[in-house]
């Protein structure tokens, strides 16, 4: 994946800018237009009893990358909020490396749908999400 | 809602038990027979770029949630893992009190449905879940 | 469910008057303000190889009752579309009656969400669905 | 896509056997270990009030071709059934040809994981399809 420099810039800031997304702990590792791929380590704080990644940060992933994705898709002043996410998980997931890969699957005038992969550090498929997203112009 | 006790008592040994689930800072208020409610607190740290909370973690409380009701009516040796997870994201949600309930829907003998209302401290209806979850045999 | 019959024969002259609807069987049994119940019998033509009902008819009525529920509760004018369904299988269907009965969850200016049951003849729940749908002005 | 041609035969005599899967009137083109291609005609009977193909049929369509990938990818005593359906309609799709791609995206002991491209005559992407499916031994 080629990074487009500015539009990494912008989602780096975004996320610097963002209380949340700057706890969670993630780097905009690539981002181009329709694009976005997220590094984030999975720790002992992540896990659940039986030791494994906790399903709902991995559903965090893949809506931070999707909405990322959107964001580099849309004009600078217009808005993007979830309305709708899925996620299918594969594999269990283990401490360590993972990597989320939101793509646009299509932009329309007020709703955008976007995918992702979430990734192991050898990048094996842990979880696959969707997501709908509606697209406003900018508040007044 | 009617608690049952032991059934309260079992799940908040278990959210005790579980890193990830003490680090999210969720309380179980109520708890009985494929019936869970949450109580859980969105602070600054939980807020995207609008001022809202992030989807992530209201799908979060949902799949726990969910989880938490599917644990309730399976064997006490068995185990559950969420499958699939679905969201819709029905209101912008502030900070402030979030409460997360989550209901069984069908428990078979590998696959147990729930569902899940995400709500704010007025008992407004921020989002709804449903999840998939495979139920197996202890593991040996 | 109390009916309003003013809804309930718009929404039968909808059914009656698009091909597919016709074609399909259906029967607006009792409808409201949000709210929509629809009979269908599930014939020899409807099994799969397993002697079962195909998933998609029952996805099929599930998006009917939703769209016909979020008919109810948009201004006349307006038109909606189903952007997103989900559908969980419950149980397996045999052949015999069919219900399913929408309902909206929420409206707003652009988007609208709804759910959806599907019953048996015992009104045993066969499957839930879950629809969002895009709300737009009328075609100039 | 090379297509297995026992693959491809074992699947269009189970079309054949359906009374659903014939009635529907759909054609079983490519087949291969865990990848298959339906064709299908949108006709007058399929279309909705706005003149569109109704949402339904095209669900029925990923999910038949998703079901029939996870087919090639089991064993042949084992039986699937769909869990869990969802749809993100991205395109209006008008009358004609209609093309669906199933893929396998994991196979797991119990549980399978597929999705699909419904595609217009020209390869436009209508919609996107996911599904879960329970995989179970032969019936004793």
């Amino acid at each position: 994946m080629m990074s487009d420099a500015a539009i990494l810039d912008d989602l780096r800031r975004r996320v610097d800018d963002s209380p949340f997304h700057r706890g969670f702990g993630l780097t905009v590792e690539d981002a181009a237009a329709g694009m976005v791929r997220l590094g984030w380590s999975a720790k002992e704080e992540h896990l659940n009893l039986q030791g494994l990644v906790h399903g709902g940060v991995l559903a965090t992933l893949a809506d931070v990358a999707m909405g990322l994705a959107v964001r580099t898709a849309i004009a600078p002043g217009r808005r993007h909020v979830t309305i709708e996410l899925g996620v299918h998980y594969l594999r269990p997931a283990s401490p360590g490396d993972v990597h989320a890969v939101g793509r646009v699957v299509r932009v329309g005038r007020q709703i955008a749908f976007a995918e992702a992969d979430v990734l192991d550090g050898g990048e094996r498929l842990l979880a696959r999400g969707s997501g709908t997203y509606s697209v406003t112009a900018p508040r007044a």
